[in-house]
């Protein structure tokens, strides 16, 4: 699938009202991983993004290759990027992005437990800043907006809601 | 501003190097409500929204309009769609949607002892049903993947982060 495609399409509504020429936006799909170690630490990776226009706050994440499962995408990410694995993973589920043009889905992951098992290998083109950070600090950082991606934010604050359960 | 806009753009990243023709896409801003009411319960919508192309749950959303400030945009959308005022807000945090391409930024509110001050008037395409849900029984159903829509996922999940610190 290419990075992205758009598509103008008439919509009967449940109602059988038709809107001509509403948007269908296809992304591809992404994973994003809340990446805890034994000792606590969030992996936070520091980096630019362009949708932001400069660096800021991200976790683990990236789009999901053809015929990859979703988890296995996480996992995959969780040792190029920062060169982490995990055998204690939670699903928190998967999330349509936009509710009117559909814009891919995000689906979510806690990793438990991560160890570092290698060098990171990632071929991303941002440069990236591995950072450990106490689980408490990151969820202050969320509180205070510190977390400006909403993938991230949302999938931080989707774990907190499963560790609170 | 249009409903969207996609441009391709060279991008020149912070270590010099050159991506050309990568897509910039700008979406209308939006603000989100997790709306409790003094009882403790959610106002949530149940509607039909195309980008998942069935009913799901979500929260009282909208675009904002041109010139609107983010909480004026939410506050109407909760007297437009619910016929609900609050005068206790807070800011959950405004975040950018897609971290490669932009689409736009989610603003997020928390409003509090929401009050039935008037008969819902939206104009919304879509036919909404509002349900008082307890808050305990929508963060079970946010757990258990029964909010799919990223947006009211993640305002969700957010708010209680909020409520938990």
């Amino acid at each position: 699938m290419p990075w992205y495609r758009i598509e103008e399409q008439d919509v009967q509504l449940p109602d059988g009202r038709v809107v001509e020429g509403y948007p269908r936006m296809d992304l591809r799909d992404y994973s994003i991983v809340v990446a805890l170690t034994a000792g606590g630490d969030l992996l936070v990776e520091r980096l630019y993004k362009h949708g932001v226009g400069r660096e800021v706050f991200d976790l683990v994440a990236g789009l999901i290759e053809d015929g990859e499962a979703p988890m296995d995408a996480a996992r995959r990410e969780l040792r190029e990027e920062a060169g982490f694995d995990s055998s204690n993973w939670t699903t928190l589920g998967s999330f349509v992005i936009n509710s009117n043009y559909g814009c891919g889905r995000m689906h979510a992951f806690l990793a438990k437990q991560c160890q570092r098992v290698a060098e990171p290998s990632s071929h991303d083109l941002e440069e990236t800043e591995i950072i450990l950070m106490p689980l408490d600090e990151a969820l202050d950082g969320l509180r205070a907006g510190r977390f400006e991606l909403l993938s991230a934010a949302a999938a931080l604050a989707l774990a907190h809601a499963n560790l609170t359960a």
